[in-house]
């Protein structure tokens, strides 16, 4: 084999960089700034910006599919050449959310993990064990399933996750559902949680149910999510399993000509943060 | 204005053609027929065929994203030519299941509806409201959006449904609690509720928890639902108010050289069996 999983990867660029800080790659054309409008691809451009400004300071890169679909045809081709800018011992996660039927998941783990080449993704559970297993099991593409991570939407950081997350079935919250199933599934495959670091006592309770599985945080920046309760409650012994995320505060730091360096303080200023509140 | 919604559209294609058949275009490389394979782009030249030979038997076209993604840089381009084949009087509901956090949720409503030209989405609810609201409020492009048409995953036709969705919450199953919150999103724009064939149970009930919402029902072909009862439960007085879907069975209905007149074949025998349990 020789090839380096996701979670040998993630662990790696974690120790490297000394961070658990994860950037999300989400571009909006609406909101680039001006620096970079006259360029060829300007998307594409300010993402390579953005990676050189903070390709030592993070544990991974997440793009979010949406912003790409969003681009219309342009969509793929600048994904795909934002990923190959992304230096290779730095972990991929691609942010979907998909799931559907068995043959139709497949089409999608192909369409991510074979075409796309990413690392891992985040898939939505609502459809249960056969929606997700098509991600758990797909093997041809550069990784073996074994050596990927299928981050299980879990429990997020929006007001919403109230209307079903949060719901009690025999007692318990749906959400913690989510996640003993995640830690079955994982028997197959390794998964992840995403849990919204705006609930840091639920993260505490999903530590103890899922003891080895990592958790993507969302919602520290704009969302306002608690930091300190994120790192402390979900952290592992040994000050790992989290990937921080943070996308709008970083990407847009600056509107100005002096956008990469804003965006690398950013980054820099919120390791620093995450560092301080992590296990010895 | 002068534009037609998706669902007077819906009325008046099924009107038009007799039918509630809704045709799920899902194209897989691998399982083309051999008379499709020297064409510039075969999935394209496919689907153009089997849309020709069925555009007077169904109510609707489903393309899947999945099936388009999985093409990589050439899946835009040969959904939006697929797209732009169909005839303008039938609508197109994009199955993509995808849901996000507000300023994701629009990007993805903004790939869809603003970029792709859908009349109608589906959407995964599991994230709430407000990871919901962006597809019911997104109102540029070709459409409004009181004029589209939101369809909510409720209970599917897997059994891996019976992991999270059937889970009881204060004793009334997951899925319920999704129909009544579709309904109460249905007041700000229209939405319907996509019900496997395979539950024909929920369906009688769903149909009296929303009395109007349109219901996409999957699962009759290749899934195995039961399709007297899906058509019996859920249909309106006026006997609409119905997509049954089919996708593989119509598809591949013939590998040979007769794909075409074979997945017309299978689409006439389909709107003929679902006409039998309509109400007169």
């Amino acid at each position: 084999m020789g090839k380096t999983s996701f979670l040998q990867k993630l662990k790696a660029a974690a120790a490297r960089n000394n961070s658990l800080l994860c950037f999300g790659l989400d571009p909006v054309p609406a909101r680039l700034p001006e620096a970079v409008m006259g360029k060829d691809n300007p998307v594409l451009y300010f993402n390579k910006k953005l990676i050189d400004a903070t390709a030592d300071l993070v544990c991974a890169y997440k793009p979010n599919f949406a912003f790409y679909g969003a681009l219309g045809e342009a969509g793929w081709p600048t994904l795909k050449a934002t990923l190959e800018h992304i230096p290779s011992h730095i972990p991929v996660l691609v942010d979907a959310k998909v799931g559907d039927i068995g043959s139709t998941a497949e089409r999608y783990a192909h369409m991510f993990f074979g075409e796309l080449g990413a690392d891992a993704l985040t898939v939505n559970p609502y459809m249960g064990s056969d929606a997700v297993a098509p991600f758990l099991e797909y093997s041809t593409g550069a990784l073996e399933a074994s050596e990927r991570c299928v981050f299980l939407i879990c429990l997020t950081s929006n007001p919403g996750a109230d209307d079903f997350e949060t719901l009690p079935v025999d007692g318990c919250p749906l959400y913690r559902r989510v996640a003993e199933k995640a830690v079955e599934w994982s028997a197959i495959a390794p998964c992840g949680l995403v849990v919204g670091a705006t609930r840091p006592q639920a993260i505490r309770g999903l530590r103890e149910l899922a003891p080895e599985l990592p958790f993507l945080i969302p919602g520290v920046g704009t969302q306002g999510g608690d930091l300190e309760s994120a790192v402390q409650q979900g952290q592992l012994a040994s000050g790992g399993g989290l990937l921080i995320n943070a996308s709008r505060g970083v990407m847009y730091a600056s509107s100005g000509p002096d956008f990469e360096s804003a965006a690398r303080h950013a980054a820099h200023t919120l390791r620093a943060e995450i560092n301080r509140f992590r296990s010895p």
